[in-house]
């Protein structure tokens, strides 16, 4: 029998671990450590560094190679194809490593609920996995403005740089969080009256953060996260929409 | 001077505290901790043993008690004066335990970006905080089912239950998180084709969930939420509502 933890880590600060995620990889007969190639290398080191600090015995922490995924237009299609191909790679290694069964852990950026895949990989597995909440990339980019995510008794809405891009400014609310953007979706939008609060490698030691009016700091935006991308290798960023007048 | 941690720390399971919620706590000077009167007696006791399990000198530690919210009909205008009066209830309680000043720290619920006051409250005492994130009520109520958030690249609205039965369905999402219901906004929706993932007592030991057709589970859930409440005085539930086919 294979019983699976899905373990929320937080993103980037390695103080952002729960306690309840400790104890879950403590727990752990076998950690599986994806590997994403280079340009990510950043966000697998933050989770052997995790696993180096709570962990006395590392041998039970096996890394493997992500598969990459299919570039083509049909964007779930490539997707669903491609959790597929991750689902393999993980009864792979744990048919290897934990022939007789036993707990198997992986360590989830931000929290396994928020435009994250393994809870539809392990649903391939036919697993229900035990899930440890973490701390939301939208938690950390709140507090490192030190703004709230709503507006007093009001809505939020979250939402993708492509729906963004594709759908324009959501219906039926003031305040839009954006993830998984791959560069400048908040571009297509008017900016009047709009107010943008970024952050890039959030919670780590190189955090970016930019606040102001979207009119004047979109261009900045894209300039420093272009320059931040070509010296990093890689970048993750989110943002924070708001429209109206500031609220107290 | 005076400086200001908000500390988030989760909901209820003294083990979703981050590594970084007990540093912060440990570097505080005063603790402020509201008492609520009886009825919420469980949310003071959590405060109480998170600082007790991870503090030495729990002197530091202080108790005041939270005025009362007007409950009139202008429900901005009722909580603006509420945040008004726990400043006040703030700025006393510094002055008489940090005349020197110092670093003063409050344990937030949850976390605080998320329909929580404290930030506002932090705003009119003219600090700006240091913001520690925490986990929220919302991932721990997808942790507790084992379910994602959003559909894939799909978005979500969060809003209250107040709106919900003031407005509807909200426009331009299949997913929606409620919170702050005083109880069975989701009747007024029409259920079919609505399916309901239902939290309360997040975290603690009487945590309840319930989850299935919101057709089938409406009437459940508000006759569970009435005995929970009168059982244990008081009651704290969230809810996620998708409608369409369940993803895969």
């Amino acid at each position: 029998m294979v019983a699976l933890d899905l373990i929320g880590i937080g993103t980037g600060n390695p103080e952002h671990v729960t306690l309840a995620a400790i104890r879950a990889m403590r727990e752990a007969d076998l950690i599986l450590l994806p590997r994403k190639g280079d340009d990510k290398g950043d966000l697998a080191d933050l989770r052997r560094q995790i696993c180096a600090a709570h962990l006395d015995d590392l041998s039970r922490v096996v890394e493997f190679d992500l598969p990459t995924r299919d570039g083509r237009r049909d964007y779930l299609g490539a997707v669903n194809d491609w959790h597929d191909a991750i689902a393999k790679c993980w009864r792979a290694e744990i048919d290897r490593h934990l022939p007789q069964g036993g707990r198997v852990a992986l360590l989830v950026w931000g929290d396994p609920s928020l435009y994250d895949s393994t809870l539809r990989i392990a649903g391939r597995l036919g697993l229900v996995p035990r899930v440890v909440p973490g701390v939301t990339s939208l938690s950390v980019l709140t507090a490192a403005h030190a703004i709230p995510l709503n507006d007093l008794g009001a809505p939020v809405v979250i939402t993708t740089g492509r729906r963004l891009r594709d759908e324009g400014w959501p219906p039926g609310a003031d305040t839009v969080a954006v993830m998984l953007d791959a560069g400048g979706a908040f571009e297509t939008l008017n900016p009047e009256g709009l107010t943008i609060w970024w952050g890039a490698y959030l919670g780590m030691p190189h955090e970016a953060l930019i606040a102001g009016p979207l009119a004047s700091e979109a261009r900045r935006i894209l300039e420093i996260r272009a320059a931040l991308r070509a010296r990093h290798g890689w970048i993750m960023d989110i943002y924070l929409l708001r429209r109206g007048p500031a609220q107290g």
